[in-house]
This record gives C-alpha cells, sequence and structure tokens, in this order.
C-alpha cells in the first residue's frame, strides 16, 4: 500500500513524525508536506507563485519533500508531479491539535484530506486534542491513531470519501475508552479581539479567543473528544444543502 | 436593511465597487474587506498575528475599513468589532471569477459568506464569471447580482444559510435567460504543474491548470453557468457525511 502522509504543521513537526512511524507499519509511506507551519489556513491554494520543494532528511533512513505552499498543494503536487504512481491511501496528520466542530473548516489538516478526496482518493485527516493538564506526547496518540486508521480501511473507505480522526491527549500508559463514531458539531465559535493602536494611531486587533471544546449536543465529536474518546466523523466535499435547494426550487424567480 | 459587504478581491476591487453601488439601494451598506486580493484563500483565517486596519475612500461618499487578513477575518472583526450592531445580510463579492463546482472549497468570497453563516447571520456570495470574449463589465451583472439577491431574500434566507450567487458575463443591453436553482458540482478540477529547475539546481512548479467549466451533469452549477443563466446553489456547512455515517456506525468498531 502506497501512502501519501502530509499534514499542515509542516514537516519537521513532531506530530507527522510520530504518525510516520506507525504508517509504515502499513505499507510504503512518502512524506510530501509543507515547509512551514500552514495552520488554520483552510483550503488555500497556491495558483500566481510557483511551488518550491527540497528533500529534507526527517531523521536516519526517513526523508520526505518539504513544499513552500498549503497542505492542498503538497497533495496537489503529490498526485500530479512527486509520487510514482496514484497513492492507495492519504494520510493528513498528526496535527497539533483538535479538528472538531466548526475547525473542520478551519483547518489546513482536513483541507489536505478533502483535496484528495476531490481527487479521487480514500483519505484520512488524524488530529490530537491537546490539554494543558496532560503532559505533551505525540508518540502514544499515534499508536491509536493508526489503529482508528486500520478499523476505517477494515470497515470500508472508498476513493472521494474523507474520515477525520480526532484523538484525545493520553497520559503515559493510559488507553482511551474506545472509538465512538458521530457527527460534527456546527456550534459556532465565539471570536473575540482585543483592540489597540499602533504608534501612528491606526487600530488594530489581536484574537484573544481561547478555543476550547465547547458544550455539544451528546452525538457530536466535540461531545465525544471531551469525554475522551477517538472520534471518527466522515466528511463529504459536496456544499449543497439539498433541503433547501428543494425548498427553493419549488419557488418564483425572476429576474 | 443594515448589509456588511466583503470580497476576497481587496477593498479597491472594481466588483465590489459595482456590487456597492446596487447594494445601497437595499439598505445601509458598510463595507469591511481585505486590504490586499486573497483569491484562492479558502476558509483561512489569522490567529497568530494582528489584524491591521484602516478606513478607505472608495470613491465621494463611499468608504471602508480595509482589514490586513482573509476574508473569513473581516466577518469575524466586522461582527466582533466594527459594525455598530448585528448586520441583518452579510454579502460578499462581486468576485472576479466564478465560484462553482469545487471553486466553492478554495474561494475566499465563499469562505467569508459562510463565516457569516456561522455566526448565525444570513449570507450570499455574489461572483461574475469571466470569459475573454466577453468584454469585462462588472456594472451590469451586478444590476443582476442585486435582483437574484432581491430573489434569495424574497424565497427566504434564514441565519445560518448561505446562497452561493454567480452570474454570466454580460454584452452591453444582453440580459441572462434566467436563474436557475442548481447543486454544486463536485467533478474534480485536473490539476496540472510545470516542473523547472532554479540556478541553484532546486525543483520547482507552476500550476498551469487553465481551469474553464468543463463538462457536467446537466443540474449542477456549472453547466447551467456555462449556458449563460444565473445560477444559486444554497450551501452548508456540516461536513458530516451523513449516509456514511450512518454506514460504519452499523460497524465493529475496537481500539
Amino acid at each position: 500500500m502506497l501512502i501519501l502522509l502530509t499534514n499542515d504543521d509542516g514537516i519537521h513537526a513532531p506530530g507527522l513524525l510520530a504518525l510516520y512511524r506507525e504508517l509504515v507499519k502499513l505499507g510504503d509511506v512518502r512524506v510530501i508536506a509543507p515547509e512551514t507551519v500552514q495552520s488554520a489556513t483552510g483550503h488555500g491554494i497556491t495558483i500566481t507563485t510557483p511551488l518550491l520543494t527540497e528533500t529534507v532528511t526527517i531523521e536516519n533512513g526517513f526523508t520526505g519533500i518539504a513544499v513552500a505552499g498549503r497542505p492542498a498543494d503538497c497533495v496537489k503536487l503529490a498526485v500530479a508531479k512527486l509520487l510514482p504512481r496514484q497513492p492507495d491511501l492519504v494520510v493528513s496528520g498528526m496535527n497539533s491539535g483538535a479538528n472538531v466542530g466548526i475547525n473542520v473548516i478551519y483547518s489546513g489538516t482536513v483541507a489536505a484530506a478533502i483535496e484528495a478526496a476531490f481527487l479521487g482518493l480514500p483519505s484520512i485527516a488524524v488530529s490530537l486534542h491537546l490539554k494543558s493538564e496532560v503532559p505533551l506526547d505525540f508518540v502514544r496518540p499515534a499508536i491509536f491513531g493508526r489503529i482508528a486508521i486500520e478499523q476505517v480501511l477494515k470497515n470500508g473507505l472508498s476513493g472521494g470519501q474523507v474520515a477525520n480522526i480526532n484523538l484525545p491527549p493520553l497520559h503515559p500508559g493510559q488507553t482511551p475508552p474506545g472509538i465512538k463514531l458521530c457527527r460534527q458539531c456546527t456550534r459556532p465559535w465565539a471570536d473575540s479581539y482585543e483592540g489597540r493602536k499602533d504608534p501612528r494611531g491606526r487600530e488594530y486587533f489581536w484574537m484573544d479567543t481561547v478555543y476550547k471544546l465547547g458544550d455539544s449536543e451528546s452525538d457530536t465529536d466535540v461531545a465525544a473528544l471531551r469525554d475522551g474518546y477517538v472520534t471518527i466523523t466522515p466528511l463529504q466535499f459536496d456544499l449543497t444543502e439539498q433541503a433547501k435547494l428543494k425548498k427553493w426550487s419549488a419557488g418564483e424567480w425572476k429576474l
């Protein structure tokens, strides 16, 4: 199995390395990832400037190609030019930070997976929820990330389909209580900004939102991740709101 | 009616000006838009750097606030800090270039509208399809953009709902044959890249995809826009693929 591994935290991110070490148990893993951190870049792509590439050594025996672009660019370029053939699976992650709820829309990690789905490939995004009270560790969560990926493949993931996996932070030796299949929470993230003035009197604003997993209906990714589960949500890229389309189609529309 | 107008082509874009001149017929229009061109930035947002703002005069009697950020940032900041109250409608556009099919996912124009929907507001993205054989004109399409917006409001657009309007290019005096309600085309956009070497031998790639409205099923935004119609598609931001979730939920999942 040829696996393309990418991410949005950049090719030198520890979450990518941890997931790489697990994915090599499943197949031939090629890493093509952004040169720099691309968090919250959403589904941006590079159209008017060239994509510089460079082969980098991550550790002994593990090299990858760094692309000076967005996560979605990495997938496009990998499939069009850099891989020897179409990959059998695209994995994006492991992201440093959860991608649940509306964060899914801002996430470069998820965008890379959705880009792969556009191209007809099966794809999986993997993200790790961080909590200040749990010591930062990517190695143990990556094990459960790989197990969750195996479970997704066993339950069936066709070309064009996306699985969004989120992992809880784990203390040494801790095992999550299980996997929960759940829908994306769609509750808004209430942003706040702090306004300041620069030395010339021009106003500027810092986002001071501290995003925490908030309250949510019990059947969502947010709720299950908060309860410590490994969460899996199948995602689509058809944004048509079918019910509204049907309702509107029955109306009168004229220019 | 308080209308927030933003875009992804930047506050000085002619498409924004043309749409502004039409929207003032509907209400009190406040323009808060990116300082620079933000095409294909998708749903990126600014988290770790401040958002600089500046009041700019677009023309006599028409000023706006330029935000050094992404389209989605403009909506967040406008609603949180810059507007006197919650707007009754958010409009994003008129974009220079169609946002149909999978382009919807890359589009900063659509991202701004979806951001507004997150925040519980009714929102509309407006984009103009460009064709090299039709002389570039934003003024006449903006008239039909405003009419289409009126039709959307008449047919009902609640908070949290998004209408994606695309307009055909128009010759002087030309009128589109009508409005078509349609789904988003989900066919992939086949990218191609041209590889080159820099003077130091490092490989880099230019995207050389020339995106044209391609073949598509007849009930999609791509097909209707190609046929010269004004297209309207209701969009959602819940990415959960419900059918797959149901199927997977019946399976066996273990860690």
